[in-house]
């Protein structure tokens, strides 16, 4: 038998923790699930009978040790910033390290230990990084053989909720963590486009956007993320001549989150006094220029241009404009709107989420210009094995496999860019439903 | 002889050394210059007989402490980071520091301290902070007086060049740092009107400005400072519906420093990579939306009503859509902007600066509305004894001699609110031309 440990049980970890113990009898494993909550863990272990569910306290040196020692290999579902005392232990006992999370400047100076000790330590092998990067690379490396070269690579992501279960003008809800989604962008977006580097600071991100055609949902907006130059070296594509990465969102998302970023309400750098004692109203017009006006007529004249009857409609089905009060106290204006979009965003119980992956790759083979379109679409079967759960669980799980069966031979640092690795993972995934459609132009 | 330590011997104190060395003979004051460079030191003492010129690193603890202990005074022109262990050591030899920076937390702490040991430790007594405080106190203790109630304060000020030396079309140089000028207003600025809190993030800063008349200058702009509200405390008028505190710039040059803020340009928190391989019409361009018309004709779409001739001018002046390369390698947008502006809004060697600073009280008396407007104007007399360095020296100056002389009884964390020090201070800046004009309405 060999032994899994996973760290962290929380929501995301659903689709992982059930894919290694239906997969535990014929692998012959022994999965071990630790989390400061013991309730969760056994939740998601759920007495099986090759689980061990255990209490686990990333900060008790002697119990880390201990678990990491007896394992084979290490999961770790725990937020970035706490990777590193894990990744040490791994390298000093030479034990494979698995997370979702993006490869930290701490982490990266761990790489020349861990190949020296003969260990991997994988990183960035969930949804966005982790099927981004496998799948792109997968055509990436398909069109270099060929003796193709790519002139324009751009890649889109979104977390949504499933057309079924989607009832609101906004055509959002949270299917993972609201305060990435409520700071999202913020600093300069940047990307290269026709040879020219190009920078998109936050005041403006939501209203440079693209239209993108998903099929069988139709056009949605796309937003640039904040870093796409780096991923040019990881993907082998330095001289590209044009090349973003975006986020996907309904139409009209990007034209109503622009009013709160115009206003200023996403701010978490100040605190406002006593900000139980205002209305939503009254929040709202603190951030308007003084007037007799209602607090609605100041914000469509403050708008001017940008606001339209669809835009107006998301703002006030928030209820933005009532006298209802504010409930925390003393807070920044990013956390009274994530408090207020936490209710009204909320991912219901017969809600079914998301998720959309777009990649448009330009290349010339043989003189021709020649497009891809690669897709992919997944939605949750309910509130537990969200689609979320499953781009991000899934991967990191087939990942552990074959590292355990010894089928991936790259040792020291590594993200899913390299076919040992995106090849298998890939093929597995689709027998997950995980599958991306390509057109050809 | 009383012995005075001066620590810092940059730009800002020449006037500060010209008058303690001035008023030596008659206060019998020997006068301690220290610098880590000595040229700035012997620049400025000149051999002068009551003068001591020495080399001064402010992290030698043993120098520090001993040039402390032989000091009745210490007055600290350090950067307000460097001032920490300087009041410590006051603290611990019961030596009196005068320093024209803001409060620090840090130093808040040695209240309670210095109070027990009877030791002053003077903040915020320069221009502003400093004059303003002293000022606007003198005012408000007035109208309170009389029974009086205010209903609204707005305070401006700007360090700005002299019409006389004004020659270019933003009608702006630089007489104090360059990187605060470039970085002014990042953030959220924060006020109070008619009893309501008003934010206004820095994105639409420089549009929400207002419109000041400042008597032999006309018309200009005034943009919101990031924090007007906790000044209600110290000023004791705590209550008051409307507070803003903000900075006065030439007419247009606020709609001109809109374009670098809507562009991105004052970012400072990523590097552009080789930026030393761009021009700056490549540069701008980087910042705009692609298409097929010149950089200029890019930019004028771009801002769209926001631009006009007189701002597309400014722009012009500065060289931004020439073909000259950028000189910095890998800098951030806030530094390329910096390093071009430093050049072309040098205070060159025949020009003179000029110091605004404009009070607007309302207030109530008798059931009868009342108005006082009052107003400081201080030009430069050269390159040395500018306007800035005599509005931050001369306060801290004469502080100083105030409280050698024992007239000044406060001790602990002290800014120039109280009466005892705003009465003779401001009776003394007056005769060296430093004073305030009152209009009542």
């Amino acid at each position: 038998m060999k032994n899994i440990f996973v760290i962290g049980a929380g929501r995301s970890a659903s689709s992982l923790i059930k894919y290694l113990l239906d997969n535990s009898e014929i692998e012959k494993w022994n999965v071990t699930v630790g989390d400061v909550s013991i309730d969760l863990v056994e939740q998601k272990t759920a007495n099986h009978p090759n689980s061990r569910a255990i209490y686990f306290d990333i900060n008790n040196n002697e119990q880390r040790e201990k678990e990491i020692k007896r394992a084979d290999i290490i999961i770790s579902m725990l937020p970035a910033f706490m990777h590193l005392n894990v990744a040490k232990d791994c390298v000093k006992f030479k034990k494979p390290l698995a997370t979702a999370s993006y490869v930290s400047k701490e982490m990266m100076e761990l790489d020349a230990e861990a190949k020296s000790a003969g260990v991997i330590l994988m990183n960035e092998i969930g949804l966005d990084p982790g099927i981004d990067h496998a799948s792109a690379m997968k055509v990436i490396d398909h069109v270099h053989a060929q003796g193709g070269e790519l002139t324009s690579f751009k890649s889109y992501c979104g977390g949504l909720v499933a057309p079924e279960s989607n009832d609101n003008p906004w055509g959002y809800k949270f299917s993972w963590n609201p305060r990435n989604v409520i700071l999202a962008g913020q600093g300069t977006a940047q990307y290269i486009e026709n040879g020219k580097y190009k920078y998109i600071p936050y005041n403006r991100l939501f209203t440079q956007i693209n239209t993108i055609e998903v099929e069988g949902i139709g056009m949605m907006d796309g937003y640039a993320n904040r870093d796409s130059l780096s991923y040019r070296k990881f993907y082998n594509i330095e001289k590209i001549p044009t090349m973003l990465r975006g986020t996907l969102r309904m139409p009209g998302y990007c034209k109503g989150w622009n009013v709160f970023v115009k206003l200023g309400l996403t701010d978490d750098s100040y605190q406002i006094e006593a900000s139980d004692s205002l209305t939503y109203n009254q929040f709202l017009e603190a951030f308007l220029p003084v007037g007799n006006q209602s607090v609605k007529e100041k914000l469509i004249a403050f708008m001017g241009d940008e606001m339209d009857a669809e835009t107006l409609s998301k703002i006030e089905w928030l209820g933005l404009f009532t006298d209802t009060k504010i409930v925390l106290k003393n807070a920044t204006p990013a956390q009274i709107i994530q408090d207020l979009l936490e209710v009204k965003w909320k991912l219901n119980e017969h809600d079914i989420d998301m998720i959309l992956m777009q990649h448009q790759f330009e290349y010339v083979l043989n003189g021709q210009s020649k497009k891809i379109i690669s897709s992919l679409t997944v939605k949750g079967e309910d509130q537990t094995y969200t689609a979320m759960a499953k781009t991000v669980g899934l991967p990191l799980a087939i990942t552990a496999k074959l590292i355990l069966q010894g089928k991936i031979s790259l040792k020291g640092v590594v993200i899913p860019t390299h076919k040992e690795i995106y090849d298998p993972l890939l093929a597995e995934l689709e027998t997950c439903g995980i599958k991306f459609e390509e057109k050809f132009f």
